[in-house]
C-alpha cells in the first residue's frame, strides 16, 4: 500500500532490530499488550512474526503488525492481528493505514473473519478506529487486565467478517 | 480430591501415554477443540501440560485437565482450563469433579478468575455444567468453528471470578 509516502509490506530478512525497536517500549510499558513486560527480544520477535508480519515504512519503520490464526483446527479461518505504531509516529494515520491493509491482506490469505481478543477498554482511540472499520464488540472480559499501577480494566473482544 | 474412588492429582512423570490416550481421540475428531486434528503427540502433550496438568484416576485414568494463564503480563491473573473425559468414562460426573477441583486449585495457584475462550455452543451439556458452577457468558464469537462436515457453529466465552 502506497499512501502519502507510506509503504506497507511483509517483513524482510534482517529487520529484527527495526521490529524489536518498535515492540520493546510497548511491551516494556506493560499497559496495553497482555505480554510479560520482561519478555526477551527473541521471544518477542517469535511471538510477533510467528505467521505473517508486516512493516509500515515512511523513510524508516513507523509501524508493524502481524496476522495469524486466532485458533487452530476448526477455528483457523478466523485471524488475529496486533498493531504497533512506532513511538513518535502516532497521530499520522499509520494505525488506520495498517488496519486497512490488514483487512485486505487477511482476506487474501484466506481468512473469513478477524478477531481481537484483548482490547483494553481504556484504549478508546483504537476502539473508535475499529468501530468505524466495521468491527463489532462481541464480548467484554471484566477486570481482564491489571495495569502497572495495580488497577484493573476490562478488555473487549472485537470481531469483523472479511 | 477423593469422591467415590476418584482421585484427582497433578500429572506425574511417565504419564505421557495415559494423557495422550485421552487427548488423541478428541483432537483427531476435530469437533470440539480448536486444535489441528493432525497435531502430533509431542505437540499435543506440550500444549496440554505447558503449565499445570492433572489426571483424574479411578483405577486408571478417566480424565485430564490443565490450568494455565490465559494471557501474560497484565492479563496473567486470569486462567484458562481445558478438560477431557476419557472415552467410555462419560456420564459418571468426572467432568463435574474435575471442574470443582480446578476451581479450588486455580484459586490456590493465585488466579483471580477463570475464562474459557472457545466453547462450542453445540456443547450444551458442558455449558449447562459451567452455568451451574457460576460461569457467565461474556461473549459469543459468530461462526467461530468450522465442523468437519463444513458447517459453522458459534463459540461462547465463559468467565467466573474465583
Amino acid at each position: 500500500m502506497e499512501a502519502e509516502g507510506l509503504h506497507i509490506r511483509p517483513v524482510a530478512e534482517g529487520e529484527d532490530d527495526a521490529i524489536w525497536g518498535m515492540l520493546e517500549p510497548v511491551f516494556r510499558a506493560g499497559d496495553t499488550y497482555a505480554i510479560d513486560p520482561q519478555i526477551g527480544r527473541a521471544d518477542a520477535l517469535a511471538y510477533w512474526t510467528s505467521e505473517h508480519a508486516y512493516i509500515a515504512d515512511a523513510s524508516g519503520p513507523v509501524g508493524t503488525f502481524y496476522i495469524r490464526r486466532n485458533q487452530r483446527g476448526g477455528g483457523s479461518h478466523v485471524c488475529n492481528c496486533g498493531y504497533i505504531t512506532a513511538r513518535g509516529a502516532e497521530g499520522k494515520g499509520i494505525a488506520r493505514a495498517m488496519l486497512s491493509f490488514s483487512l485486505v491482506e487477511a482476506k487474501r490469505l484466506g481468512f473469513e473473519a478477524m478477531q481481537y481478543n484483548f482490547v483494553l477498554d481504556t484504549n478508546t482511540r483504537a476502539i473508535d478506529t475499529w468501530a468505524r472499520a466495521g468491527f463489532t464488540q462481541i464480548g467484554r472480559i471484566p477486570k481482564a487486565f491489571k495495569l502497572p499501577d495495580g488497577t484493573y480494566t476490562d478488555a473487549l473482544i472485537l470481531h469483523r467478517f472479511l
